[in-house]
């Protein structure tokens, strides 16, 4: 059977319910109940992580047996997995729905199975409408889910040479206001920030997202990683957010915990240690590099040591745009084979 | 007065006669002689250092009395200077030429003066004509003139993260077949192509300038810095020119010997520790920096230390252009304050 009119415009609303949900460890999902004549019953989305999904926010706003023979639009096949609440299929088929039209199927080896599942309790399933847009809203939580861990990028700004300061350490500023402008307005689409404690004593980052004096509407959740204290009255703890600070030094264990969390994307901002440790742990996905056209030469390396010990185990980047940036270039790259876990 | 159309004429058959001449430590000049009916009576260029000037040399194709009231058309200012030849002043002067029109001033402090004294000994004399195109042949010589060395350019190829080689020191290939394409036709274009002696010994390279397996038809002079001996058996003692070594590690000596030499453009290529010590030195121009999209980490520096001991001095370089060549990247700059005599 084929997806009906009002069906098409029904799951166009589902995304957008979808995208008023947050992000974190569950995917933002919309749901709608139509009638069998196409009426809209009832609207719902995921509200985050430990609350109802949407297709069950959905059917809480109908009584009795309102939902009895009507169509569920939903934009990700309904789970069928008993979390922190029960299978949606279930619920889906207690309730009398009679039809279930999604966008896209459900990646969750543990929460899949959910449209066999309604096929078997005899209800009709149509799958793939709008799937690009689904798949469009959610593909930061769909690359966290594949990776297993946030999807990381580690960012730095360099002397053509390589250099992240001077020999005295000074630094300020390699790179142009286009550039810093550019990493604020980056850093303002990540989950997290990501920082060493050398880094974070040494400059006494705010780890904000600033449209100049301005902060961006979105702010990434600040981390510090590493083993010293950080003063009380350090830059990072005035953030909105409260930073999360790790102690060890175990980037897997790091990023297991961020990916608990529900950080779906982080960006690795410095020093030059961490980066090449998250690089050297294959836990890098993704560079943005700016260099900036001076010369700098001496010992403070914006990368350090990588785990390369010859020229055919050369980390290869593809490139996916050099950026002009004032008189600086922005290097926007992933690696080229995929990250290793036989690095670690 | 005006010049008239067979002077024009005869400076641009000048112009071709200079260009058949040498570049060395003199200007390609060539000199046209004409009748008062604008008739070429002779032509002449100049030969190289030691050899007559263009104006003397199209003299000596001419007997008795056929120079006198005849016009001289020369590509640079006649010279007012007894070097390894007399004044060519004075020459057209004593050959009877009562009309000269040349294309450039002589830049030179010592030569200069010659459109003075031939004024002065009741000579006609136009200046200007064509004067770009006779400054273009001879852009090399005048830069050497005015820097009182040659034009320097240091070249290297580097991993993003500005590294020449991997932990292990292998580097064959960080850039790909297009970037090293690039560098020998460039190489093909200079005078002189310097390397250290630790370049010569680790690498063996032969220096030349190949298009493929076909040699270019311009090679450039391959020079080896350093104390230690390159083997009598080293590619480089193959090269279509004899190579030229320097004991010395004071650059100044060797920049001032290959001015002298006529060299008017060299190539620093290597290694690291050379190409940080032009730039040390204030004795760098130019740098073309080839980046491929590949992090390495380690110690294997493409440039070591030169000389910024803080952020302030960083050595700013103004990007001519970015060449994309293949996946990899080069940078065309130019060091954005003129090099210091005081970084010595």
């Amino acid at each position: 059977m084929a997806v009906h009119e009002a069906e098409r415009h029904a799951m166009t609303r589902a995304l957008e319910l979808a995208a008023r949900g947050p992000r974190g460890a569950n995917p933002q999902v919309g749901a709608v109940i139509l009638s069998p004549e196409g009426e809209i019953l009832a609207e719902g989305w995921h509200h985050g992580a430990g609350t109802p999904h949407a297709e069950v926010d959905a059917l809480s706003k109908l009584h009795g047996d309102a939902a009895r023979g009507a169509t569920a639009v939903v934009t990700l096949e309904p789970c069928n997995h008993t979390g922190r609440t029960g299978p949606c299929a279930i619920a889906l088929i207690d309730a009398g729905i009679s039809r279930v039209i999604y966008a896209l199927d459900d990646p969750g080896a543990a929460s899949g199975g959910g449209a066999e599942r309604l096929r078997g309790a005899g209800v009709e399933v149509e799958a793939g409408e709008q799937a690009d847009d689904a798949r469009s809203l959610i593909s930061d939580w769909l690359t966290a889910q594949s990776l297993g861990r946030p999807h990381i990028t580690v960012k730095w700004a360099q002397s053509l040479d390589g250099r992240a300061a001077a020999a005295d350490g000074t630094s300020q500023w390699i790179t142009g206001p286009a550039a810093r402008a550019d990493v604020h307005r980056r850093r303002s689409a990540a989950d997290a920030i990501i920082v060493g404690t050398g880094t974070a004593l040494a400059d006494d980052p705010a780890l904000t997202a600033r449209d100049g004096d301005r902060l961006y509407e979105h702010q990434p959740i600040p981390v510090v990683i590493g083993s010293r204290e950080t003063p009380t009255d350090a830059a990072v703890r005035r953030h909105p957010h409260e930073a999360v600070f790790y102690g060890t030094r175990d980037l897997h264990v790091v990023v297991a915990d961020l990916h608990d969390r529900g950080i779906q994307t982080a960006f690795i901002e410095g020093g030059p240690t961490l980066a090449s440790a998250f690089i050297a742990a294959g836990l890098a996905d993704r560079v943005l590099a700016y260099v900036a056209p001076v010369l700098l030469g001496g010992d403070r390396l914006a990368l350090t040591d990588i785990g390369v010990p010859t020229i055919e185990a050369a980390r290869r980047l593809t490139i996916e745009e050099w950026v002009p940036l004032g008189a600086d270039l922005l290097a926007v790259a992933h690696f080229t084979e995929p990250q290793s876990e036989g690095v670690r």
